[in-house]
């Protein structure tokens, strides 16, 4: 008998994002093309400034860089900071391996083992994950369809605070609802923190992608409160570069910069090669963004319009990032995305999604569904989820 | 007043081999050249088929990979390990960021918070901050110097055995003190392993680099153990890359593996630009270890035979990896460190090294020298060591 795990080994949840790959290879080992609304991955092109790197990367070694980050690509971030309107100093930044370990260096350094975190339900999954790996307990901030997935009052949240309440975590824009929080919910949250001393997590890796009326606003322009914003950042969105791994954490409190550094050292260095891609990337401007941006926005009304035209699908419209909800007229949409998967095709063609919910019985009907794909083949998706829904339910029944 | 972190925040220990780097640039701006023996960063060149695959990368985006790993890696991975002798599934295998994702996957897959795992001292010091992110205590076994750092007595290791032990963890052969493991020692651990129900974590990413008789042998050819040994393992040394964050993890334990995958999908991807470039070294063939082995042979030796000719340091003959240890005759080597750095130079240059030891008290007078540079650089490093002790050992009386 093989030797027995930690109890904990067998409790870090399979991402709900990737979970249903090998039934998707299962598909397209049966000649079924998959259409992938389950991941965040985008099909746009990495910008050339990043890939020129490569193409004349003339170093004779792939050396470490330092622990807190290439300086020419600390530079480049500060001066990101600055161009949306914050002032940094290069202290104030630490790059990581993706947004990912930005969130896990955020939990060290605020949190002790047992201490938990406020999040805003259906909330990005891996943020569970990552809380189990640094000991945290999450507890979910519920919110609901029907309210547009909008914040509940301050009341609501307060009852949710005890003595081990350490922090208060968002993704705003929002994976997976696709909100963006308004002023008054960031200075509800800001209040919160300040009032019970709590850190406030921003991960805004989603900041440029927003397609209603004015900006994200970045938890950074707290007044106030700088001592106890984190921000999560990454490029993997911003500039279709998932595969670089390449993120920051941002925050005014040196305490926790300085913790992040020492934990970076342990793992010495971020990679260096999409370090040295990202940093190219400074010059570019807000054209890019422009075309970015007016591109997902393009697709998200696609999504929005294809949905909404389902019958017994209930959507809303999302404002930011490239995600939204949608509540599917099935009891378990975890067993019709498996069954999109092995029972299921449209002219050779199916969909893949994940559902996101931490609370046992909450959201068994919901799925998020990215649309990162080009229109035609989001298309070809909405055909499939319309049409498998339709004989989902007549075999269900 | 800054809101306070948590307690462990403080804990986290400031790596030894970097955080001497601002009085290294303090040097550095004095116009003092610094040889770096405090970090395993080979100047050797990071062999041309990883190089080629950036210069030739010609997809639109950098995508993530799959968080296993990408397809063509994942084989390659296979096969080297065919060509060391062992036969694997490639669902043994996960591609890691870095041998030290390798050590933090393991370590969480194997143990609960609090939980201890006994290593060798002197050992690497990022393996303590990787238990603690964990949550686990490290149970130092100290080697003496007197003794060519080799293993204690069964008995000296199996007193520091509790019911909260869970793993023997080695690294060979060992960063820091450039010893290999004999089958005698192997013997040993495996036997502990197996009659008190312990994993054994072998770190093998210095593999190749052995200089006396025989070869390192991998806990992986340890018979009757195989549930219970994981290997971590990296292309930061091997090929001089230890830019492109690129580990594994190898384990023919189901469930470990299985935990590992889980762990690796809420981090989503490994580098995807190293993994490719890591892939294609696949058909180098042992001839490229032969020069790099014989090319650190000779630092090796230069390094020996200068420590050896130094009045009143200690060494040892060093076997493999491209460390070695020197117990110096000062009573603070930290403070000689820094010294070096802030009050020295020997004809413009200076010498920077690091000290590793996890028990209080112990080793202060032992240095860890990483002779990753090339033969007039070494030299001139030692003789920066040389007259910097005689200079020091006069001024501190």
């Amino acid at each position: 008998m093989p030797l027995p795990l930690s109890d904990r080994a067998h409790r870090f949840p399979a991402s709900p994002i990737r979970k249903l790959y090998p039934l998707a290879e299962g598909a397209r080992s049966r000649g079924v093309q998959v259409y992938h609304l389950n991941i965040g991955q985008p099909d746009l092109e990495t910008p050339a400034p990043f890939l020129e790197v490569l193409h004349k990367f003339d170093r004779a070694n792939v050396a470490y860089s330092p622990s807190q980050g290439e300086k020419v690509y600390l530079d480049a971030l500060v001066e990101y900071y600055r161009q949306i309107g914050f002032q940094l100093e290069t202290s104030q930044v630490q790059v990581t391996v993706g947004g990912s370990e930005a969130i896990l260096f955020t939990f060290l350094a605020i949190a002790s083992h047992g201490d938990e975190v406020l999040i805003p339900e259906p909330f990005y999954t891996n943020y569970q994950t990552l809380a189990m790996v640094a000991g945290l307990q999450v507890v979910p901030i519920t919110t609901r369809p029907e309210n547009n997935y909008r914040l509940p009052a301050a009341a609501e949240i307060e009852k949710r605070i005890t003595n081990r309440t350490r922090a208060i975590m968002v993704c705003n824009p929002s994976n997976p609802t696709g909100t963006v929080l308004t002023r008054q919910e960031l200075d509800l949250l800001a209040g919160l923190a300040r009032e019970r001393g709590l850190f406030l997590i921003s991960d805004e890796v989603y900041r440029e992608f927003v397609y209603g009326e004015g900006e994200a606003i970045s938890a950074l322009s707290l007044k106030g409160l700088e001592d106890r914003v984190v921000v999560v950042d990454s490029i993997s969105k911003r500039y279709s570069a998932c595969g670089a791994r390449i993120g920051c954490m941002v925050s005014r409190n040196a305490e926790v910069m300085d913790c992040a550094l020492r934990l970076a050292q342990a793992r010495l260095s971020a990679p260096t090669l999409g370090q040295l891609g990202a940093a190219a990337m400074r010059d570019m401007g807000t054209r890019y963004f422009d075309a970015t941006v007016e591109e997902y926005r393009k697709r998200r009304n696609i999504v929005h319009e294809e949905l909404s035209s389902i019958p017994g699908v209930l959507t809303h419209l999302p404002v930011g990032a490239f995600y939204t909800m949608a509540r599917l007229p099935v009891a378990d949409a975890e067993d019709f995305a498996r069954w999109l998967l092995t029972d299921f095709s449209l002219d050779g063609h199916t969909v893949m999604f994940a559902r996101f919910y931490a609370t046992a019985g909450l959201g068994n009907d919901e799925i998020r569904i990215a649309y990162v794909l080009k229109e035609s083949d989001l298309r070809g998706a909405m055909a499939c989820l319309r049409k498998g829904l339709e004989r989902y339910r007549e075999l269900k029944g």
